[in-house]
């Protein structure tokens, strides 16, 4: 079921979606009760962290496991699993985890654009401290990642997707919201449709602004939890920003955990239930995933309804499984 | 329950079991039907793979995931998690992968005791190819392991542990058969026990003469599954094999699956039973959790009955989990 694109013939077909973010490798592992209050980290929080706090963090870790990750990384990940064409901007370094990164990328056939940097800071890691009761607290160095630069984004690297899919961590880096907008402003002189995924609710925070002027200009399709949403538009619940949302043109796409997902556009609003689960292996990646399943649906013209059911599809299949990664053949089933 | 040895502390103490191995990093990912015959390799076979080849077989692989391996490296982490004051001897680079390697063995309190090579090829990986039955295939890369010498092997890197634990695969390498009789030369002066894992059959085929010299003069301990010691012993049953132990003076610990293991000194002979299992998740590491457990016995001066038994329990709790490393507190409920 594992499809090659050998890289010519993949460059003739047109790029369905391009994920703009940061590319990094995750380096798993389990704690100890009371590691988290050591090392003074919030339990399931997601921290940025400078290269000698990395070490200090990794040097306490027991043996771990490295993969892929990264939030909008593994959407376009998931979305490539589902047989679409997809395309990465994200800065690795020439180092082995950097290869890593770039390997696993293109053995989903996603295109790579840009080459991985000859110096620099190394490739970013998150340590993923996996608690005893499954809940994951992050710890990350965006390393080369920060090298992303405005000079990164071009016409020739961006080409002409249906859509571009950005995300919130992108803000975090120093060039971050400008090369932001220059992707924005490229993809409307394209024809190319954005969505912003809102990463976490304390990323929102961080760029609240940058974020609302975004949506208002720029950004067509916003991807976002409860507390995300909640945060951009600075309610205190759900049924507020409905509310609230009546002032948009954009589409939502909002999930809700066990509730389900909400999709809203002017006046359209789809509410679509979770499929009901009698265990949960692991919820990692689940909003990943729907986003992968939603853009997919999207890209391909499918109806809002579909795009949510899509959605849902893939997020309760990543949720029934082991590990936060769509599979290859994951939509056999679906109907 | 993880413990941490602060290196001045732990140094002070005495060395159980020191390891000489192939340092590897596992890189795993599942393949479709057809990989196998596409690539030229036997089904749950482990070959060596030059640099080039690496590449091939990497560049065809799907997304992976990357973590610590090595048979007797995963024996040496099992034997520290039980609580065994370990060492490390084994050769990596100061690349991203050796990083890994060290890392994860120092978090268990190995002590590592050779610096990684400034140059030279890089950290050994082993493409290990997971079938849809969940059987492995390995293609294995030595790269640095390779470079380790005559010249490693010192009074000062070994010390006088209890034990010292050398692999069958080790004599693949070019000066393996050399360094293996220099290591097992210092722990008889230093009055160290010498034990030899035969690490697969086809291993034991490749060097069958040197390990029988090995076995007569200076190997103490001899673990091995049925097919390795038939190997060994050019026999065609373990019946046959067990005739054939009458002439050796070694302690033979020897497992047989589902058929439970045999341990043999001299007249002594130990049949364990196999702890019966209603479900097995995944039988990799089975045997190298077993050497650990055992060891973990014969070092702490325990009646062969109990090693024996040791070894089962721990190869059974690695059989019931995924992943093959024992982990922290398996022996919490060892009676």
């Amino acid at each position: 079921m594992r499809r090659f694109w050998p890289d010519g013939n993949r460059m003739n077909q047109a790029t369905q979606l391009l994920g703009i973010s940061n590319a990094i490798v995750d380096i798993l592992a389990h704690i100890d009760d009371g590691f988290l209050e050591q090392i003074g980290a919030v339990p399931g929080s997601m921290v940025l962290i400078d290269e000698e706090r990395a070490h200090e963090i990794y040097g306490m870790m027991g043996p771990a496991t490295e993969m892929s990750g990264g939030s909008v990384a593994n959407t376009i990940a998931g979305f490539a699993n589902l047989g679409g064409l997809a395309a990465y901007i994200g800065r690795v370094k020439a180092d082995q985890l950097g290869g890593i990164f770039n390997h696993d990328m293109r053995s989903l056939g996603v295109d790579i654009r840009l080459q991985p940097s000859a110096d620099g800071p190394p490739t970013a890691r998150s340590h993923v401290l996996i608690s005893s009761n499954g809940q994951r607290t992050m710890q990350t160095y965006l390393g080369a990642c920060t090298e992303l630069s405005v000079g990164d984004i071009t016409p020739a690297t961006l080409g002409a997707p249906k859509a571009i899919l950005l995300e919130g961590y992108v803000w975090d880096l120093p060039e971050g919201p400008q090369l932001a907008r220059k992707a924005m402003d490229i993809a409307a002189e394209n024809g190319s449709a954005v969505a912003l995924s809102l990463s976490d609710s304390f990323c929102v925070e961080r760029h609240r602004e940058s974020f609302e002027e975004a949506v208002q200009q720029g950004v067509d399709i916003v991807v976002a939890d409860e507390d995300e949403i909640n945060a951009l538009l600075e309610t205190s619940s759900f049924d507020e920003s409905l509310d609230a949302l009546r002032g948009y043109n954009n589409l939502f796409a909002m999930t809700r955990s066990a509730k389900g997902s909400v999709i809203v556009q002017g006046d359209e609003k789809i509410v679509q239930d979770a499929t009901p689960l009698t265990s949960i292996v692991d919820t990692t990646g689940a909003g990943d995933a729907y986003s992968a399943g939603f853009l997919y649906g999207w890209v391909n013209d499918r109806p809002l309804e579909e795009c949510a059911r899509l959605g849902t599809f893939c997020a309760t299949k990543v949720i029934r499984q082991i590990g936060g990664r769509i599979e290859p053949g994951a939509l056999d089933d679906f109907r």
